[in-house]
């Protein structure tokens, strides 16, 4: 059964799940994943590889054009009781949560940013069907939902999707930005990311996209090289409460974005997450849901480990002209 | 020249650092190193492929037995003058800073862990002397000494060595460690390592080796498998002020740490750093340097990114288990 873990020196729950591993010494090679769509159990007519589907959209062609599944190796798992417990020192918490896969797509040979935007949309909406439905166990206070595009963003199949996680608890990198978009908030009456985007669509220089609806930047500060946020250009605090107006442009967006990735980088593995309010929480001026996009052409190693300070050698200025100038 | 940047959502600079890529696009290429003895810059006879030296080692055979120099791309600069400014919403420092390499051996075919004892502890004794030389730079905060072995852990050459980065701020990694020991301190009058090395000895189930002076563990809520904390047992809250005994006792443990890890896992690339009060800091009660292990064996993906949560498949007690009985 899935553990939650805190140790005293660090304010960040780790997810213990010995089931997802074979044994101690074979962690790389379950890593690697299958790859022939004959054996693909995201493809059509190998429904019966997967658990049984939570959600499934037909389409215009084939038996459906998009499937939610739970993952077949969760981290964290509903059927058992939120218990919690200190260890001495140490603070545990039963692995309670959900881990479902979204399969974007019935065509294996597509990655997200190739599908039209309506299907794009589909999987926005995909998305949010799957959080307001989780948001009623009340045992589950945040959902995460994020993609790993290619081997080395940690995808073990080729075929599109993306993955929600439903957590008993908010994760550090959310907490991190509600603080400080309410900490804004309270100072300056003002949503912080809507500042951000008014400065940004000024300065131009770190700007990407601009749609109607949307902008898509390389933040100041990126992490890594080409690192990206896509919002909403109006404020906006949660996704779920998004309309299906707002999914579709968002959808656009993001298609372009990552087209332009493709085309800039040639196919980068990537990783691609949503951050929104946690579960339940009543819409809000202060926070703004976003997408991060990052695609994966630096490593983690030893100095980001020891010190949590990222080195990227790509100014967001740079990597944003580039990104402006590809044409897709 | 390099930058450090922080944005308001998040509390942690990043270092924009353009002379370390070659062209937006290129950026994966630069992580595959030269790999043969004849080009390695490391290496006897190759001297003139490095900048001068900062310090050399003379043993009992060859020309030197450990050199540091200065980084050829570095991270960071001595050479520029430390301003401040805070731009919009935003924050920017200079990049200043040093970045230096510890060649570790004149033997390009071994790695720290092959090497005796006796020249792991010449390793440490290279990275204290630099750390005290660099504290008399008062723009410098802090340093952190890191080693990348392997390119999955980020190393581009094979030749072994670890980095030593002096800082002029204190990372987020270091500050949450300081802050929580500091808070513990506080209410308990007590080192907070010293408790947890002393729970652990006592429990016995996650450490994997014990010395007369020394202690590796794999910690309660470690985050990815074989993740590993050698730690003194006796309290001591800075490595520049350990005597050379207290340093062999430390290589000592260090290298059979990592020939077990070698051994149990098939030599995996790894990461290893050192977490140390900040410069110039004296001694105190409550802090209480260590080194931190982490075999690359699972990736950072989507979800880790997107939360700060990670998600370890090996419960430190089996990795614990599996390394004590790994006879070397």
């Amino acid at each position: 059964m899935p553990q939650l873990r805190k140790d005293p020196l660090h304010e960040r729950w780790v997810i213990i799940a010995p089931e997802r591993a074979d044994r101690p010494n074979a962690l790389l090679r379950a890593a690697r994943g299958h790859d022939g769509k004959q054996s693909c159990p995201f493809c059509v007519g190998n429904e019966r590889m997967t658990p049984p589907e939570l959600l499934v959209r037909r389409g215009p062609s084939g038996p459906w054009s998009l499937r939610v599944v739970p993952n077949r190796y969760p981290a964290l798992r509903t059927e058992i009781v939120l218990s919690r417990a200190g260890v001495g020192l140490f603070d545990s918490m039963a692995g309670v949560g959900a881990h479902e896969v979204v399969i974007e797509t019935s065509d294996h040979a597509k990655d997200l940013g190739e599908l039209p935007a309506a299907q794009v949309s589909q999987v926005f909406s995909a998305w949010q069907e799957r959080m307001i439905d989780l948001a009623r166990d009340i045992r589950l206070r945040s959902a995460v939902v994020f993609k790993n595009s290619g081997a080395p963003a940690g995808a073990t199949l080729s075929h599109a999707h993306s993955q929600l996680v439903a957590l008993p608890f908010v994760p550090v990198e959310l907490t991190a930005e509600m603080v400080a978009a309410r900490r804004h908030f309270e100072a300056k009456e003002r949503c912080l990311f809507c500042d951000l985007v008014e400065g940004e669509l000024r300065a131009k220089e770190r700007v990407v996209l601009e749609t109607e609806a949307m902008v898509a930047l390389s933040p100041y500060a990126a992490r890594s090289p080409f690192e990206l946020w896509i919002l909403p250009r109006g404020h906006s605090s949660s996704f779920e409460s998004s309309s299906g107006q707002d999914l579709f442009a968002a959808a656009d967006a993001l298609r372009s974005v990552l087209r332009k990735i493709d085309v800039a980088l040639d196919k980068p593995a990537y990783n691609l997450f949503l951050h929104t309010m946690p579960l339940r929480e009543p819409r809000n001026d202060w926070f703004h849901w976003h997408l991060e996009l990052k695609p994966v052409l630096t490593l983690q190693a030893g100095f980001e480990w020891a010190t949590g300070c990222a080195i990227n050698p790509t100014p967001p200025e740079e990597a944003a002209s580039f990104l402006r100038q590809t044409e897709v």
